[in-house]
C-alpha cells in the first residue's frame, strides 16, 4: 500500500517570541520540520506534503532541496481544515500518516507500527498513558476498544480518571480522508475544523480505531515555547547518548554531551564532559576527545587523542595523532598519521604528513607540509597579501625555526632547515639553511625608560 | 504608608566553613544580602535597616554605597532580640517587613502582596506548604484564620499533619513592634528572645494574623551551608533561564547557563551551553553565543555571531561582526560593525573600524584601527616600553603583514602596508609600503645540529 | 583477627562493548578494580586475593604495583566457584570480605562495620533497602534474624514484597570458606556454583547471619554497562563534592564539577563550573579557579586566581598569582608568588620569579626567569634545535620586548633589556640593551596587490 505523510507546519508559533517559523526552530542542530521530512523518508514516503502557512516562503526554502510538496493554508482555521487542504494533491488510495512539524521526536519505528495497525481498519492514531492525563483528550474504550475521543473540559468525572490520551497523530486511509474531510463542521466555540471529529466519524461508520504507544514518551511531545523547546532538547540528547552508550561509547556525563547531527563510531571511544558533535562526525577505535571540544564534519581516525578546548570542523585526522588543547582545525585541515598539534595551533585548508608536529602557536593556511616536519613555535604562514591567497609547501623532514614567517608562495624543501626569526620570501633548497636575520646590536648600560610624569 | 525594611545580617554561619560572614557569600555573583537590599529598594522601601554582628565590619563595607541604616546585635540572643535593637531607630509609624539577610531569593511581588495583605492586620506573615513540613513551624489555623504557629517539637500528632509553615518573614506595623518587642522573653531552653512569639501577642490582642505564600518555594528557602548555597544557586538560576526563555532567549541548555548580573536581550537570541554572562551584559536581536563564552559587562549589537570559547570584559562589539572561537575581548575594546575577530585574538582598549580583520594570533592594545584594515596573523602592537603604554594607530584599508611587530608610539596610514615579519618602530606613511627585513641566507648542504650524548 | 579481602574480577563485561576488561574501566579516571584495592588497602587487609579470568594478563599488569595475591578462575562458573579457587591460598584462620571488582564505591566505613559485625557470628552480608526491590534476591527475615536469601523468580508474593535486598557483598569466616565451598552444588538450571548458598548453608548450620547497610545506596551498585557507568559516575561524583563542600569548598555547581583524584583545599577555595581535577592537586586558601579549567597534579597556594579555560599539568604556582585565562602550564612550570600568567601563554619546565609577567601569547620552555621581569607579548623560546633542547635563562628585571625569540642556550642578563621582534642568539650582559633588526625601509605609493584573475 502507498504511503503518504501530511505534515501541518503552517503555525506562528506566537509563543516562542521568534521572528523563525516555529517550525524552523532547531533542535539537535536541525529545524523541527527537518526531523519530520527525515522520518518521513526514512519510512519510504511515496510522498510528503507539508502544510504551510506563517513564513511559508522561509519555510519552503529551508527545505528546498527536499522532494516535499507544498500546499498553503491561507487561514488556520483548526487541523482539520489544515488536512482538508491536502485534498487536491492527495491520491485517491494507500494511507496518510498525518503528523505535526512541531513534535519533532516522533520515531520510525513508532510510525511504521501506527501504520501496520492501521492498514486493515483504516484508521488508528498514537496515543500514550501518562500518569497526569489533565488537559489533554481523553481515549475512552470499552473493551478495549476505542469509542470516543473526549476533550477535557466536555470529559466527565470518570473520564477524567482516564490516563490514556490523544497524541493527535493519525493514520488513515486516503479513501476515507477524501470522504470524511469535506464533511468536517466547524460549529463549535472556536468555530475550528477539527481533525480530531474524523475518530467519531470513523466509530460512526463501524470502523475499529487501531491504536499504538510510542516507545518514549518525548516522541510526541510538541513544542510551544522555549521552556518546553529546551527541555525535549534534552529529552532527545538524553535518548542520542543513551544509544551511544549502548553501542559502547564511554561518555564521561552523558547529561553534559550534544550531538547535532550524525556520529559514527569505532570501539572504546571516549568522550569528555561538554563535547558538541555537529553536523557527520566520524571517530575511529579508541578515539579520546577531550572536555569541551566541538567538533563538527570531521574524520578521526583510530587511536587519536585530542585535549580539552580542541574546536575543529571540516578536518581529516589520521592515527594516533595527537591533537590540543586549544587546537583549531578549520576546513580542509587533513593531518596524516601520528601528526601533533599543540596548544595554540590553526590549521586550514593545510595537509601535514606522517609525524610532523606543530606544537605551539602556529598558523598553517594553505599549506602542505610533508612528513617528519617540525614547525617551531610561532611560525606563520604568509598566505595572504590582501587580494590573493598563496601556497606555501614545505618538505619532508624539515625544520622552521621558531618566529618564521613564510612568506607564500614558497617552499621549503626537504631536510632544510630555517632559522628561528626568519622572514621567508624565496624557496629554501633541500637539505639547506635559510636565515633572514640582522646582526645583534648591543648597549652596555642602557637607560631604561623611565615612567613619564603627566 | 511608610515600609521599613528590616534585614537580620548579625549571623556567622559557622557551617559554610569559611572567613567570610554568612550574608557575604555570594549567590550567582553577588552577596546573600545584597539581593535582598536589591529587593527592598525595589519596593521603595523608605529605610532599610540591617542588623549586622559577625564580620560587621566587612558587611558594611560590601554596602557602603548603599543607603542602609546600621544597628548593631552586640551579642547573638535570637532573632526576637535582632529585631528589638532596631527599635531606638524604627520610626513610631508605617510598617516593617522583616527578612533574613540569608533568604536571598524573597521576590518583591511575595513582599508586595504580604505589605497590601498586612496594611490593615497590622501583622502578616509568609507561609509555604510543603509536601514534607517536618522540622517546620506549622500553621494552625481555625476557619481559616491563623490560631497559632507551633513548633515542631511541640506539635501533637495531629498539628504535625500540618503542611503550612512559617518561613520567618513578617510584615508588621511598627507601632506594634514598638509595643511587642519589649515584652519578648527569653524564658526558653536555648534562653532566646524569638520573634515568633509577636504572633502569639498579635492573636491574644485579637488581631487577624494575614498571611501570603510566595509563588515559587525557592524564593524562601535559607542558607546554612555550602550544600545548600550550591542548590539555590541552581533555583535561582533555573528561574533566571526560564524567565529568559519565556522572553524568547533559545538557550540550548537551561540547565547549563549561568546569569551572574543582569542581561537585557533582543529578538531570537541564541545562547548555547555553558556560557556565563557577568554584570551588565546587551545582546541584540538575533546575537548568537557560542558554547562555553564568558561574557561580563559588554554590549553586543544586532546580527553578530560569537564562537565559542571568547572571554570578554567590558567591551562593546557592533553590528554582524564575527568574533572567535578563543577571542579574549578586554576592557575598552570596541568593535565597530561587520569586524571580525579570530581564534587566538586580544584586544584591549582598542577601537576597531568598520569590517576590519584580525583573524588570529594577534594583539591589539592601546590602539585604534580605521575601517577596511586588515591585521596578519601574529601582529603585536609593542604598547609597553616597561615604564609607559604608547598608542598605535592604524588608518583605513591598510593592511598589516603576519608577524609583525608595531613599536608604539606609531602611526601606519591609510591604504599603508607593512611587510611580513616588520618591526615598525617609525610612522608609515599613507599608501606606502615599509619593510624591515634582511637578506635571506641561504648555506647549500647545511648539516643539522645532532643528537648531543650525554 | 586477620582480615583477607578477596575480589572477584574475572567477568569480561560483554555489555560494556569494551575491548578493556570490565574491571579496567575508569570510574573517576581510576579503573573500577583501582577503586576496590584502594578501599581495601585503607582497611588494612592482611592480604588481597584477586581472582581473575578475562583479559587476566591487563589486569594484572594495570595493578602491577600493588601487592596482591592472583588467582585465576579459567572457567567461570559461578560466583561460588570463583571464591573457591582462592582457597588454596586462603589463610585458614581470620575472615574475609568478598567484593566485586565491578562494585567500586563500596566504602571502607560500611565495610569496617562489616567486619565488626561478623567477627563473633561468621558470617555477615550487605543489605539494601529499596523502594522498588523488584528482581533482586530478597532477605527473608524472621524476628529479625535473616532466615533465608530467596531468588526473584523463586519469592511467593509475600516474598516479593520484602524491600530489603542481598547486594552480594559478604563477610566470612575464612574456616567457614574453607568448610563450605567445597560443599558448593552447581545443581540448579544454570549449572552455576552460587556463592548465595553459603548464607543457606550458615543457616543450616545454626548461624546468626549478620547484616549491615550501607550509609549510600550508590556504595552497592554495579556496572554492567556504560550507562550504568556514567550513572554511578555521577553518583561517585555528586558525592564526592559534596564532601568539599561539607569542608567549605564553594563549589558553584556540583553537577558540574569532576573530581579523578585527590583534592586538598584551604578555606574559601571557589570552584566555578565545570572545573576538572586530575591525579593530586592543592589548591591553598582563597584560591579560585575559574570556568573549564584542567587541573591535574599541581599545586596552587593561597590567593591565586586561575581565570577560565586554563589548563596545568604537574605545575607548582605560588601565592596571588594571576593566571588565565588560556593559560597552560605543562610540567614543570614552577611559578613563584605574584607571577602573572595570561591568555594564550604556555610555560613548560621553566621556573618563574617573584611577579615576572608574561601576559600574552608566549611560549616559555625549559626556561628560567628571574624576578620582576616582563616577557612581552610574542615572545618565544627557542629551546630546540631539531634533536637537542637547550635553556634560556633570564635574569631579573629584565624587559624582553615582544614577538622576541630567545635562542637557547641564551642568557639574558639582570636589568637587560631586548628590543621588539629581536632574534637573540648571544647572550645579553646585564642592563644591557641587545636588539636585533634592520633599518626600516619604506615605499611610497606602494601599490597594492590586485585580485589575481584566474
Amino acid at each position: 500500500m502507498s504511503t503518504s505523510v501530511i505534515i501541518l507546519a503552517a503555525g506562528k508559533g506566537t509563543r516562542m517570541r521568534s521572528s523563525l517559523p516555529k517550525v524552523l526552530q532547531p533542535l539537535a542542530g536541525r529545524p523541527l520540520l527537518g526531523h519530520v521530512i527525515e522520518t518521513a523518508k526514512k519510512l519510504h514516503a511515496n510522498n510528503i506534503i507539508t502544510i504551510y502557512g506563517h513564513g511559508g516562503h522561509l519555510v519552503q526554502s529551508a527545505f528546498a532541496h527536499e522532494k516535499v510538496q507544498w500546499v498553503e493554508q491561507a487561514e488556520q482555521l483548526g487541523t482539520g481544515h489544515a488536512v482538508k487542504v491536502t485534498l487536491p494533491v492527495l491520491p485517491q488510495t494507500g494511507q496518510s500518516l498525518i503528523l505535526s512539524g512541531d513534535v519533532p521526536c516522533i520515531s520510525q519505528d513508532t510510525l511504521q507500527k501506527l501504520l501496520d495497525a492501521s492498514a486493515n481498519t483504516g484508521i488508528g492514531l498514537v496515543t500514550l498513558t501518562l500518569p497526569d492525563a489533565s488537559g489533554y483528550g481523553r481515549i475512552v474504550r470499552k473493551n478495549g476498544q476505542i469509542q470516543a475521543i473526549v476533550e477535557h473540559k466536555d470529559a466527565s468525572d470518570t473520564q477524567r480518571q482516564i490516563k490514556e490520551i490523544n497524541t493527535g497523530i493519525y493514520c488513515v486511509s486516503n479513501a476515507k480522508l477524501h470522504e470524511w474531510l469535506p464533511k468536517l463542521s466547524n460549529d463549535n466555540a472556536q468555530g475550528e475544523y477539527y481533525l480530531t471529529d474524523i475518530v467519531a466519524m470513523a466509530i460512526a461508520d463501524g470502523l475499529q480505531v487501531s491504536s499504538v504507544e510510542p516507545e518514549r514518551a518525548f516522541e510526541v511531545e510538541g513544542v510551544n515555547d522555549r521552556v518546553q523547546l529546551a527541555a525535549l532538547e534534552r529529552e532527545y540528547q538524553a535518548d542520542q547518548a543513551k544509544k551511544l552508550m549502548q553501542q559502547g561509547v564511554h561518555l564521561i556525563d552523558p547529561s553534559r554531551f550534544d550531538l547535532r547531527g550524525k556520529l559514527t563510531v569505532g570501539n572504546d571511544v571516549r568522550i569528555d564532559i561538554n563535547v558538541i558533535i555537529e553536523g557527520e562526525v566520524e571517530l575511529g577505535d579508541h578515539v579520546e576527545i577531550g572536555a569541551g571540544c566541538v567538533i563538527k564534519n570531521t574524520k578521526i581516525a583510530s587511536g587519536t587523542k585530542v585535549q580539552p578546548y580542541s574546536v575543529f570542523d571540516s578536518a581529516i585526522v589520521g592515527e594516533d595523532a595527537q591533537i590540543g588543547p586549544f587546537a583549531r582545525l578549520r576546513p580542509g585541515a587533513k593531518l596524516a598519521n601520528e601528526v601533533h598539534i599543540g596548544n595554540f595551533v590553526e590549521v586550514k585548508n593545510t595537509s601535514i604528513g606522517l609525524g610532523s608536529k606543530a606544537n605551539h602557536f602556529t598558523y598553517l593556511g594553505d599549506a602542505e607540509v610533508g612528513a617528519g616536519s617540525n614547525i617551531g613555535a610561532g611560525t606563520i604562514t604568509c598566505n595572504y597579501d590582501g587580494a590573493n591567497k598563496f601556497k606555501t609547501t614545505i618538505g619532508d623532514a624539515a625544520f622552521i625555526g621558531s618566529n618564521s614567517s613564510l612568506v607564500a608562495p614558497v617552499t621549503i624543501g626537504n631536510g632544510a632547515t630555517v632559522g628561528a626569526g626568519s622572514v621567508i620570501t624565496r624557496d629554501v633548497a633541500d637539505y639547506s639553511l635559510a636565515v633572514e636575520r640582522s646582526k645583534q646590536f648591543a648597549k652596555e648600560n642602557y637607560p631604561r625608560p623611565q615612567k613619564i610624569k603627566k
